[in-house]
């Protein structure tokens, strides 16, 4: 099956149009004919070899919303037509104790979308069948794509952690991620505290469901506020003063990381952590499980990544935007 | 009332023999007759200053066993001549969030047994009636004293975590803290596994109910355990290659910190703990319930630590005892 698709040919390069063929369709797999593709920071990552692991020439995009084309042999549970989301993970090997336990994102063999095979900046892609989740009726397909990366990473820790309606979260760093985490928080049931460097960004934390937003760096501040926060989310890539960060928290608080940062987590003596029995702990997307709940609670409270479109045709358009740090709040490709 | 005790002068001085008033007994208080208390790292640490937090001059001692001698007019679960085990904690507000929901140890307000009152190096001491816990009939009150603390240390983690008997736990360091972690870990029916630079140590280890034997420094040796351990318990105050510890975790794993280190935690990356979900945390002690849960727990599984005994009169010789770092593994003083 031949593949029309956008790569980059090294870690310089704009994105070119690239024909491959595609695997064969396996017993498990579907068929999908991506419809649009939400473009993420770890896209950019990835075209520019940023961790190292890219394999040229790389088709990026894994936030797909596109309809079922054909399904193989073995497939019972979707049929073409079916509209489905795609986010960082095509399979797993569905055997280990991680995939037989609802944690096939921890699966060691878990295959990025867009590592060892082709992503979604195509016109098609093959992935397993268990990988292409149901996108709810209620739902907009033109906007849905963020929340298959950026959204399942932001709600994924409130299903681990058992995170309570009673409890007060603080979201750090206002862009793609934590838009989407200050609305799910606020569905929560949560009380919410949005914590961003720009000022630009604090009456859209209000409008998006904050209760209160504070100066990410402005640490002076902080001091009122001390041991009162059960959760903080911190979706940058910067390195703040996590020791005050983790002044925040109250006991039992849970310090957690999402942004990818390349550089060592530089933390307070494990002394400062005792008395409130403090966690620190990171975490990457979620099971297709998750992600099949996430978005029905999406549809169900009316939860929408807010986004900018571009054609395929504008693709490099769309990267630069993304890489401008200006995107409000996330840029998605869009076969209109 | 009139305190015989031990105290430190300064942070250099030998303990000496010490004569004060307590507070009177207050109506949820209960006066008891110090037989037993442990010595614990703690105690060198305050005596020492080490904290800077040491008001002189200092009675230490929190691993308490005795007998209660006086109860206030409002007690009720208590009566003279029960015997009674006291930590590190003496007091709490009662009426916080913490106290109200079980935490009493991370209450804001929690007393420690000496810093404000006089601890155990001493004939008798007051403290809340809520913090002195009965020993069970059945656990011998001569070894009893370092569960209070060292055993609650240890033991906490695997109530505050849900850890369950098929979790794999790697217990890294084999002292006062360790070897009573290896038997709760044990008992909890889980696989441990010891970590020690003390090729000494290992044999011992073995006994107290290690499956394994690690060498702690060696982590060349770690990588064919590689994510097997769901909680790995620090209770050194070294500082470690912490992400080859983290390399260790499987699957949601954790690190958990018990050593009480000064200096600031270096961990790798937030991106290396992400794939995994992993959280590093640390604690200290445990609420009077869970001293009480302990300790019927040591009572049912024969759970007791190995001790070293002196006189009351040979504290200074305990305290060397201690500091040696010789000591296998607690050390004791005992009115007998």
């Amino acid at each position: 099956m031949t593949i029309n698709a956008y790569a980059a040919f090294d870690k310089s390069s704009e994105l070119r149009p690239f024909t491959c063929e595609s695997t064969p369709l396996g017993p498990n797999d579907v068929k999908v004919k991506v419809e649009h593709c939400g473009v993420c920071q770890s896209d950019l990552a990835m075209m520019e070899n940023e961790w190292g692991v890219t394999p040229y020439p790389i088709v990026p995009g894994h936030e797909i919303v596109g309809t079922v084309d054909r399904v193989g042999e073995s497939v019972g549970h979707l049929k073409p037509g079916d509209t489905v989301g795609v986010g960082w993970h095509a399979s797993a090997c569905m055997t280990c104790s991680q995939c037989m336990g609802g944690d096939h994102n921890m699966c060691s063999s878990a295959a990025p979308t867009m590592i060892g095979r082709h992503g979604g900046f195509a016109d098609n892609i093959i992935v397993n069948s268990s990988f292409a989740v149901l996108i709810p009726k209620n739902m907009n397909p033109r906007t849905a794509g963020p929340l298959l990366c950026g959204g399942i990473t932001v709600f994924n820790p409130l299903i681990q952690f058992g995170i309570k309606p009673t409890d007060r979260i603080g979201i750090v760093g206002i862009g793609g991620l934590g838009h989407l985490a200050i609305q799910f928080s606020r569905a929560w049931g949560c009380e919410v505290v949005a914590f961003t460097s720009s000022p630009s960004k604090e009456q859209e934390a209000l409008e998006l469901g904050a209760g209160k937003v504070m100066n990410s760096r402005d640490e002076d501040s902080f001091t009122s506020e001390y041991g009162t926060f059960d959760l903080i989310l911190s979706t940058v890539n910067a390195d703040l003063d996590w020791a005050a960060y983790i002044a925040l928290l109250a006991p039992r608080g849970r310090l957690h990381f999402l942004g990818i940062t390349k550089s060592p987590l530089q933390l307070p003596p494990a002394m400062m952590m005792m008395k409130k029995q403090i966690s620190v702990s990171a975490s990457q997307t979620g099971s297709p499980a998750t992600i099949s709940k996430m978005l029905k609670f999406c549809e169900r409270h009316g939860i929408e990544p807010v986004t900018e479109h571009y054609d395929f045709g504008q693709i490099n358009e769309a990267v630069e935007r993304l890489r401008s740090g200006d995107a409000r709040y996330r840029v998605v490709l869009s076969n209109d």
